[in-house]
């Protein structure tokens, strides 16, 4: 099945996880679609928006850096990311992520549940 | 955890699935790590080169096109892809990926396992 990009479901969040900014949500399949996850998207935050740190237990969230720069929050610190990087966060760990660039931050995220 | 593109395993691979050519793969995190998944890698495919037709039974692999434009082939027919679309095959499915246009095509391929 292929899904054409304007016909996916379009998401746009305030505040999302308590962040700054706003963040749209371009839902490539329907999360309820998915066995074993339950996102699949793209997600584009304008710079200064981000998603405030949320945790992550019996699931594991990845974030394909796709364009852009920014800045993420682990347990264990702070780290620059730029486009090509993955962010892997499951097993009860938290992860926050903000756009410290000047260009638009665009990341797939992707959720795959226990 | 973060994993930096340079830090990430590359593969090519002739002939893949009988396909066309040669595929880059550059797998974003080792396919064992991911519980309920095997694959989440970005692949590239210079013009003319393809993968061949496989099935997937008791997974559903997802093609993410991030550049360029290429010809799928489902059970039911052929179909134009471009950048932001997204192929679902699983549940038995079969699909095959060729790049018919003039510049390279990229995706990421996620497998999630049931």
């Amino acid at each position: 099945m292929i899904i054409k990009k304007q016909n996916m479901k379009q998401e746009t969040r305030k505040g999302m996880r308590n962040g700054p900014g706003e963040v749209k949500i371009s839902h490539m399949v329907p999360g309820d679609s998915i066995i074993n996850g339950r996102l699949m998207a793209e997600l584009s935050l304008e710079p200064g928006s981000g998603i405030g740190l949320h945790r992550h237990d019996k699931e594991t969230e990845y974030y394909i850096i796709t364009e852009g720069s920014g800045l993420v929050t682990e347990d264990d610190g702070k780290k620059d990311v730029i486009k090509g990087d993955i962010v892997v966060t499951g097993n009860g760990q938290s992860h926050s992520i903000e756009n410290t660039g000047d260009t638009v931050l665009k990341f797939i995220a992707v959720i795959i549940t226990e």
